[in-house]
């Protein structure tokens, strides 16, 4: 037999024999009613059909336990892994996570930030486009809610808390361990679009300046306007290694979908990057993208620690929305990156 | 000069002069109000910093314009294309679409349906965990709001409507392509985790039966619990491969992330497969995903269709939102894979 459905507070006051403001109260947290009464409202709510609602229940509340995630595009495992990392710490701290993807849109970029403002969310959490971003839309949600970026870090917002990869380091510390295994490293840079893109240019830049070795950056104009850096990768690669150049070098890849046409490059042109002890054409990437491993060759990158930064742009946010934050200096933490060595290089 | 922050609708009344019923109307639906007093809120709100409150403007409506996504693993880029697609025709219908990633487990795709019913979403489109979710939380989901089921149809939810692939027609279509080009292809399963790996398993063998070979499908049983497909095709080829077997078959993988592992187990044992005209190791794939173009050697597989797959959900949805459909018997229907032939067989 099935269970009388409830629809409204009201009706299961009536229903259960709790008063509504008891009910209210005990949506709203639990520990606000006696055990006793606790106990009468949840073997109430066994005997009826009811789903609290969200809107009703939240809309007088400070608090609607929910942030807004914002990422710049879907298809990209990077991405994934970054937004499953925040959405499990998140569901840790019993918030309830609404992702919006940018779809490499500004205007929808913007239309999500406008989105979390109307939905009246804690607070958001945005990796977002870069140069293309809606600046304007930004400040106001900052003026708004707690915020926080993740990822990438525009200059235009100096004043937002910030969590990502520390770029001089993670570059650096690839540059120096291709520079030690092989011939110095040559730079395979993706577009310019956002802040990374030209951190990690600049991370290789200067680790080679300090090894005394001459930088030399290929690839960053622009190829075509879609997100595909495997096609970029290949692209670039494979008109260079077609006149013979750079087929016995070191190349490290702005990241690992670069790196994946890289390889692909190499493949068409006969090349098996990372087959002599010492010399030879090595290729390497950037991120420790989940499908490395499986690569042929297997690809040695630099890991970003995903799970620290999804964990830590969380705990961020609580920070503010419980506002335990009082100085208004922007909050950057920056983590460093891991070698991973694998047969590519 | 920043413009005057208006928080309530009642404020917002005082400042522009316009009725507060009015000013409801407008938000609900512009062509409900007088072209001249629409024109009359439209200056007011350029003079003012207002964001009308999601869930106050939404609470009385019949509709909230929002619509839930379940999809069950983020870090698949099959997964992430199918949202896109249901995002982009969503987007185009003027819909807003919370997702939700059931990240493999059902008490978090029980908890995301719930999630939805408390935010009175007009309907739910769901790419179901499979053998293991909640009947009982989806027959309590169809009870209450439309609700299109996607790429995977449990077997218990015979009433649902559903949108995904005809996989007796695809699996069919790469198997005979494959017995035409090279040896008769075994099929290398994944664990039979959901119905699709069943529906492609048995698309196979009624192929292979219907041409008169004899069908021989390993990897079915349980490797690991991960959802690293790309792990269970490399373990369970390479043990194959060491043992000499397999090395000049053709292999029909369940789908293009078990191809990878077996593209990687191919290169562990010094095998490139779709070397030889005709004969030899060749591997194949299903979905198409993203990167198949970029791998070593491009993997050969069946594209499903998920734009189709994804428009077909969202104007279903519509119709149940729109009260179009009349007749309960649930609409199946199916998209056609295409092969896409490229080197690997």
């Amino acid at each position: 037999m099935s269970k009388p459905r409830i629809k409204t507070m009201e009706e299961l006051s009536l229903a259960i024999g709790v008063s509504r403001p008891t009910l209210s109260r005990f949506f709203q947290d639990p520990t606000l009613v006696k055990a006793k009464t606790v106990a009468k409202i949840e073997k109430g709510l066994e005997q009826v059909e009811y789903v609290p609602n969200f809107f009703a229940t939240r809309l007088n509340r400070k608090s609607t336990r929910m942030i807004g995630v914002i990422i710049p595009y879907l298809n990209d495992l990077f991405f994934t892994e970054l937004l499953e990392a925040v959405e499990v710490a998140a569901m840790d701290a019993g918030l309830t996570v609404i992702t919006q993807c940018s779809h490499s849109d500004p205007a929808i970029e913007a239309r999500a930030a406008e989105t979390f403002m109307s939905m009246n969310v804690d607070g958001a959490i945005v990796a977002p486009l870069g140069d293309h971003s809606d600046q304007a839309v930004y400040q106001r949600l900052k003026s708004r809610m707690p915020f926080v970026l993740m990822d990438s870090r525009p200059t235009t917002m100096p004043d937002v808390d910030y969590v990502g990869t520390n770029h001089a380091q993670s570059t650096g510390l690839i540059t120096e361990y291709l520079s030690r295994v092989g011939e110095p490293p040559v730079f395979m840079a993706m577009p310019r679009v956002n802040f990374n893109a030209i951190e990690r240019e600049n991370g290789y830049v200067a680790k080679m300046n300090e090894l005394g070795l001459k930088p030399e950056v290929i690839g960053a104009e622009f190829v075509n306007e879609n997100w595909h850096f495997e096609d970029h990768g290949e692209a670039v690669l494979s008109a260079e290694f077609a006149q013979g150049r750079f087929t016995d070098r070191s190349i490290l890849c702005a990241n690992d979908r670069v790196a994946i046409g890289a390889l692909r490059a190499a493949a068409l042109h006969g090349l098996t990057p990372g087959q002599t002890k010492k010399g030879g054409l090595r290729i390497a990437g950037h991120d420790d993208y989940l499908l490395c491993p499986y690569l042929n060759p297997p690809l040695t990158t630099v890991a970003q620690d995903t799970a620290s930064i999804g964990r830590k742009a969380v705990s961020r946010m609580l920070q503010l929305i419980r506002g335990e934050v009082i100085d208004d200096t922007p909050e950057i933490t920056l983590f460093d990156g891991n070698l991973v060595v694998r047969r590519s290089a």
